[in-house]
């Protein structure tokens, strides 16, 4: 088993749990900041052990298209690559086919699409994302998935579900021959898809179980979707999930996303909103968003986020970093980018220690009290 | 006296000296990398001090337009504003008003201009320059001068010269003033103008000389002329300027300019080639320079400069900070900017041990014919 379940909180479904790989083990619950081409947005590798990162996500379908696979091969895999040597998430590509890709088609076989970069034709199968994730040298891989938009009616989803199913059982297998052939102790998830359908999910959840994968990532989600519902649906997909297996929300999301998802007992998350609200100048603090740009903060002097101890806090004042969105300096985009995801990271610590203490839905409601500015 | 001559090379007109400010003293021949808006381009005050900057320059121009005087001001000068605790030298505006200001009228009494970023209208005298610079907190103050295109007339250039000379006494009395009400011991150079023209740049020093300025900067250069008249107008000012003063080659250059210069008897440099070129993935070696776009170095696992041991060739290779430039990606302007800065910090540090060792000469040839490919 990969994956132990250390503590639940008694009085939430937050859980608390260890989660081995063979990079390093990760304390859940985890926030994975998104490395989409190979590169977390505007941050140094040691930008990302100051905030603490302890495993990053990284997309196969952005690396598979640019540099390719044979450059990544060449260095000898992505960790060298990119000079990062705790575990990395690849995402399958599922999720960009369907979100960047031109021209996609969907088979049984596997998907046809256009490069979002140069128009060129590719063939995903799951069985060639498997192998690609092995070949960057993931930890943990996802299977080629059929992601849809919201609203998708209930035929439409349960066609997507069964594909998903499949593709994951064939996926599962593609591995089994990888690791028989080279040894390795990657680990596969099984993706849950569903839409908004709860029994649509509950059965898609059931058939992967039955397969046994080393984890479950809820899909589909933050796709247009209104907030309750997508809160519903995640709250019923945790309800239906084995316990002793890691659970893992696709790309979501806000810090309110985060710590109502930790309540129905998610373990881990991506999102690319803290580097992409960095580059743009929006801060996430312990008392709200601020987007730093505004006039309000000309003369201010305080650091981001008067409680955070990262070094653009300890260095830098609002003043300062409005100058710098406004002038157009990269060191602008780039601290707000660091101050976010070391936020978000310290978040998910905090988050740790409140499940630790039994203190989860005390910490929650004193969090998004300070977070919504009513206290 | 704010500079001490600690030792001439026995083969060459290269010197090593130690420039004394209040924020700390300076080693020369040093390179004060650029901070036009208040940042040297994609950096952070942590990469400078790892580059081992002893003093930066920053632009009074672009800061009194953008973000304005108050804003620094509030801040508590510009070292607060920025974070940045060690000397900052600040040029005058002159060169910017020359270079990129619309509208530009030169009168005796200052200069009228329209901002570049917003056609706002402004009047530099002297005084309010020197203003200005004092409000910034600046160590290090240049007085506004007039500075030509290559080619010019000398008639211009004479004119510009001696308008160059009055602004430069009315600068010193201004900075006196403020001196006797403020308790300030920022230094002031005077800049020597005179364009191509030798016996102009003489009478510009001789009367510069006479007023006894803390240094003084050879202005009017890389303004369009070719290299070898360039080289020839730094080393005949060279020969004019009082020998116990820092010299300033203002806005100069590559590495092969800088080592000339050096040869001449040039202190101190300032240039934004190398975040320039790093922002656009042109990186300086021992062996030259380097286009890391380029498809040679694809698969090439090689750090930027096998020679340096900077965080950015400490961490990554040549084919991944392709990648990352090619992908568009933040960090690939950054690691180039920083490792630039680095080599030239670097490169000034080995300038001054050659000159300790009186073996300016042999590493100034090393240099070159490595830096050419030669050797």
């Amino acid at each position: 088993m990969s994956f132990t379940l250390i503590h639940k909180d008694k009085n939430s479904r937050a859980r608390l749990g260890r989660l081995v790989t063979v990079r390093g083990d990760i304390d859940t619950p985890i926030f994975m900041p998104v490395a989409t081409q190979g590169t977390v947005k505007a941050l140094s590798n040691r930008d990302l052990r100051e905030c603490k990162a302890e495993i990053i996500l990284a997309n196969a379908y952005h690396l598979y298209l640019r540099p390719g696979l044979e450059i990544i091969k060449n260095a000898g895999g992505l960790h060298k690559f990119m000079a990062w040597d705790k575990p990395i998430l690849t995402d399958s590509g599922g999720y960009q086919v369907f979100s960047l890709a031109r021209l996609r088609k969907v088979k049984d076989i596997g998907v046809e699409f256009q490069s979002h970069i140069d128009g060129s034709r590719h063939f995903l199968t799951p069985e060639n994302v498997i192998d690609t994730q092995c070949i960057l040298g993931s930890d943990i891989l996802m299977p080629l998935d059929e992601c849809l938009h919201y609203p998708c009616i209930k035929d439409e989803a349960q066609t997507a579900m069964k594909r998903t199913i499949q593709w994951a059982k064939r996926s599962k297998e593609a591995l089994g021959r990888w690791q028989q052939a080279n040894h390795g102790s990657q680990l596969l998830f099984g993706i849950v898809q569903g839409a908004t359908y709860p029994d649509l999910r509950k059965s898609c959840v059931e058939q992967l179980a039955e397969m046994s994968f080393s984890g479950y990532s809820i899909g589909g989600i933050s796709v247009g979707e209104p907030q309750d519902l997508m809160y519903n649906i995640v709250q019923s997909t945790c309800e239906y999930l084995p316990e002793n297996f890691p659970r893992y929300l696709m790309g979501v999301g806000t810090p309110q996303d985060i710590i109502s998802a930790v309540d129905f007992g998610v373990d881990m998350f991506d999102c690319v909103v803290p580097t992409r609200y960095g580059r743009n100048g929006t801060a996430f603090t312990s008392r709200g968003k601020i987007v730093v740009r505004n006039a309000s903060f000309t003369n201010d002097l305080a650091p981001l986020d008067e409680e955070c101890s990262c070094f653009v806090c300890r260095e830098y004042s609002r003043s300062y970093i409005r100058h710098l969105l406004n002038a157009g300096e990269i060191l602008g985009s780039a601290a707000v980018s660091y101050h976010n995801t070391y936020f978000y990271l310290e978040f998910m610590h905090k988050i740790r220690q409140a499940i630790k203490q039994d203190d989860f839905t005390g910490f929650k409601k004193n969090f998004l009290d300070r977070y919504n500015n009513t206290a």
